[in-house]
């Protein structure tokens, strides 16, 4: 999407390897967002590495696309079976979590492993654009199924309205490679001369809606306020939300949402007020061995999150400031699950689907088998 | 309640007047907390007011009791109507929207004006302080109360398993007197050597939460989480709520529940778990003259709220941090209603009762005779 106007992605080719020099990456250094723009180049593994594990890069599908480039720039010079395995375990050991990074890097392997070393650096840089463009397109396919559904509210809303979407944390472009996946039917809506606007939640205690979400809805010039977290059922009891997009991390084959902490909040104002609540999201974040959320164990994290809070200093600096007292403990649930009761529909890259396991298992049949 | 170790109100009389001097009054800076425990005199009518207008002291009881020491302050050397007339201006003028101010005002107007110049001040002392121990006794009607809620919890529970209680923003003693409204039965239970624990909202964007309940419950020693707003769905999905008790700025006839923003979200999490949620409060904030609460006008507050958190640096200063980006404009709604039928009970000073019109009616029957 845009940043100061200019169409922009997550992750890009800067130069591919030549003889005697290696390629070279870029991304944007996302710890530095939303106060810098700022954005530097990967040009060997360690690079790649400390990109992922730094977290410049984060957000499942662009931590797979660095990876797969981390492939690409790790063989240069050496494409052996024994630096393949190198290679491999250093990617994988930066978020041994992340279900994207496992899956960029195995499909990295059974591309390359059966080639002569000589093909392996090139087959490396092509499989890896392969996996970037991949990305864009299931984003931009679920931004087109999630853009008839904003059609078919602002068909029933006046002329001229805006059609309020309520979104939690970061589903967005800088997620992925492009579009973002909760974003992607709101930029889509937005080229179309639909006009949307975007309440968006500041998602504590990372904040990543207020740093990251609003940060992208501005460049891209979507029209959008940020609210506290505790605002979405006042919007809904009061008619300003027309309806909710969230992301997910992992779906269970019965529909249930596993996504940012504060979203069953959300799916439950929604239910009160009859508001529709969508959730997009790539098919490969269905977990077709998990029958429900009750199986889904729920990561606590680091205090570090809830006591201390990022930001700008009145000198422009980066810092940071202790919101909690000494003394007082704190818990940090990453995630929550929303019962699939409370899920309008799944908006995916073949379509929109109603959060029931019969419904998602016939759209995405061969899935289930491969679970079975 | 205590601070390390030592009984302690909000409010206290360092000194009354005496031949030549004017008295002095002790309350807690509360814009220091959670970071700074720093307590300061008011010896004038510009000290008290001072100390509202710049909010050194906060909540509603406060704000009243802090108003009647501030006419007594203010009368010293000349008690004359006009000076009476100055007072009660000048003070009313610092939060004119607080309905506890004007009453505390009121009542120390209809208490002095009858009287000779000579009496006024002794007898402005004397209500001041009159005013203050109804508070602190309310609060304490209000925690028996709740105990005995708390305690038909703990009798259903295993022995020594502690009660899990989640509250929303500072309804505490700091907002208070002594005791606090929704802290109270916590406090009592305490006491009595009931195991409680209590999950602390942070409660953004101002984090009174976590900047004021769990200062509170640290110093009196009461076992406590912070957690993020995000979080209470996710603890009553898992059994680690047993009940709620929140404040609540105003409640209308019908029993729907103003209270600060995000209380809604948690209701309907409770009412989604089977988990009993509960509202303490003083009955001068029922309003009678509200049928209900779509009658009541929600304050939309200043940006700054939630662009900018506060908090303590590195060097143990207090800090200020831009949290949002430039250029995405924020919206801050500062309460919202909780509709009456996902509110368990109404925990008053006269015991209680369910948040229904003709229950509440029938414990207040004089108060609605007086809005009639």
């Amino acid at each position: 999407m845009k940043v100061k106007g200019q169409p922009t992605r997550t992750i890009w080719v800067e130069a591919e390897p030549a003889e005697g020099r290696p390629g070279s990456i870029g991304i944007i250094d996302q710890t530095r967002l939303p106060h810098r723009f700022e954005t530097t180049s990967l040009r060997s593994l360690d690079d790649a590495v400390r990109a992922i594990r730094d977290m410049l890069v984060r957000g499942a599908p662009l931590i797979g696309a660095t990876a797969a480039y981390g492939v690409a720039l790790g063989l240069h010079g050496d494409a052996s079976d024994a630096r393949l395995k190198t290679v491999y375990d250093a990617l994988f050991a930066t978020r041994p979590t992340a279900v994207n990074l496992r899956w960029a890097l195995d499909e990295m392997m059974r591309t390359l492993q059966p080639l002569p070393e000589a093909d392996r650096e090139h087959a490396a840089w092509a499989r890896a654009a392969e996996i970037v463009e991949e990305d864009v397109a299931i984003n931009r396919r679920i931004g087109e199924n999630g853009l008839a559904l904003i059609r078919e509210i602002a068909a029933k809303k006046g002329d001229g309205e805006p059609i309020n979407i309520l979104t939690h944390c970061n589903a967005g472009w800088l997620a992925t490679v492009d579009w973002g996946t909760a974003t992607a039917p709101i930029y889509l809506a937005h080229e179309a001369g639909i006009p949307v606007h975007v309440w968006v939640d500041e998602t504590r205690p990372r904040n990543q809606g207020a740093a990251l979400t609003a940060w992208e809805l501005n460049n891209h010039g979507v029209p959008h306020h940020v609210v506290a977290d505790n605002t979405g059922g006042h919007l809904m009891q009061h008619g300003l939300v027309d309806m909710v997009i969230v992301g997910t991390d992992r779906t269970t084959a019965n529909g249930d949402v596993c996504n940012k902490i504060g979203t069953y909040l959300k799916a439950l104002a929604a239910h009160d007020n009859g508001v529709p609540f969508f959730v997009a999201l790539p098919s490969p974040t269905i977990d077709f061995s998990l029958k429900s959320g009750r199986d889904i164990p729920i990561e606590e994290r680091g205090a570090e999150e809830m006591t201390h809070v990022h930001g700008k200093t009145e000198s422009g600096e980066i810092g940071t400031l202790q919101v909690t007292p000494d003394g007082s403990p704190v818990v940090n649930y990453g995630f929550d699950v929303t019962p699939a009761r409370l899920v309008t529909g799944l908006i995916t890259e073949r379509g929109v689907v109603a959060a029931e396991e019969e419904a998602i298992a016939g759209l995405f049949s061969e899935r289930r088998q491969d679970a079975a």
